[in-house]
């Protein structure tokens, strides 16, 4: 799904050159008209380009594998462990466009599953490969690894698991349960699967994220107990 | 804008009868449409349904104020303190509707407000006021009080102070903020105004569930701490 949007969104923004994929037979046949054909890593280790859109463990198993001195980028949501292994590419940009779907696949993919979202790069990028990011519309914004890591734990990892929470408290509730609710478990639709690679490669910012939102949530329970209600919305001040 | 649709609503499921509205001349005004015309809190106790739809120490205050033998009901987000409110009343059956929008007043009304919504009552409603719920499209569920008060404190009030906590706690992280954080801080836009009632009128359950819920996203702290991945994401278990 990540690997196709960026291929439309490529072809949308009017790049003419080759787009080929690396995948299983069964995929790039669905990828008709996305990429213009398949071909092995080792075939495309010659190309200027590599975009690695897969789990985190598969993104890290392909630079294991990978010889080139092409510019390597990526699509992983945890970025030290990535880093860390394309540690032998003279040329590794570690990459993290934050968007997506709730559907995966060649066939869900979107030119436009980018335009407006943020786009993360872990040093600066050769000038051609920023303007193509953001003649697909993506804001580019350069981070660290350690900088990213520690960021999208507090921005998308923990509320991940605090939906997660919310799912199993409240199921006894679901009867009188209003849009309100609906809108704080929508993540926890996710499944395990999807986020076993992003809590294993992020566990310790994860850990100190998630004891922030504990010690704030116990903050309201605090407050409440001594009757300060209005500091449970102190959020919307400055 | 809950009193309006629900004269809107009605209208729309067929109710032929007079319609009369109890607020301001301004809001009287702005209501040309919904409702037939204003009157006095005491001509409206002539009326045979009084439907009081204000925050929850307006409902208390008018509860108050109000000498009638009609069928009288209210909209108010909690119930214990209402229907305490009430007990002079021989016919006050609690309500709450569970449907809202981000905006308030007559002009925002929507006939189509209740469809498809719980409608929670505090007793057997009156067949024919059950009747008009359901042509609305409302689901009709009997609890007491008191079972209300602890199901939405779960449902509703607890998440509320939970997407607080998380808009303040990830507001560091805004830059590299996603639809996911967004769905978990879009109830952190409601003020305190809006809530200062509820929170008053609801602090033991609130309490309660808070600490059922700190309960569990510490559980999931200590899951995340000893390596149990899988356990993070047990919700989905049935």
């Amino acid at each position: 799904m990540i690997g196709g949007s960026f291929a439309r969104a490529l072809r949308q923004a009017g790049f003419s050159g080759e787009i080929v994929g690396v995948s299983s037979a069964a995929t790039i046949a669905k990828a008709t008209g996305v990429v213009d054909r398949g071909v092995s890593l080792e075939e495309a280790a010659a190309c200027d380009l590599l975009f690695l859109a897969q789990p985190i463990s598969g993104i890290i198993e392909t630079l294991a594998r990978l010889r080139t001195n092409a510019l390597v980028t990526d699509a992983g949501s945890t970025k030290r462990a990535i880093c860390q292994a394309a540690g032998h590419l003279p040329n590794f940009l570690g990459g993290h466009p934050m968007a997506g779907k709730e559907v995966s696949g060649v066939e869900n993919s979107d030119a436009d599953l980018f335009r407006g979202r943020p786009w993360i790069l872990t040093s600066t990028p050769p000038p051609e490969f920023r303007e193509w990011l953001e003649r697909i519309g993506a804001r580019v914004l350069v981070l660290s690894a350690e900088e990213h890591d520690h960021l999208v734990a507090l921005s998308s990892h923990v509320p991940q698991l605090i939906s997660n929470a919310i799912a199993k408290v409240s199921k006894p509730a679901r009867a009188v349960s209003g849009p309100g609710l609906e809108s704080m478990t929508r993540l926890s639709r996710s499944s395990f699967p999807l986020w076993r690679d992003i809590i294993a490669t992020n566990r310790d910012e994860i850990g100190a994220a998630l004891d922030d939102y504990i010690a704030a949530i116990q903050a309201q329970r605090d407050a409440l107990g001594r009757g300060d209600d209005e500091a449970l919305f102190d959020h919307r001040n400055p």
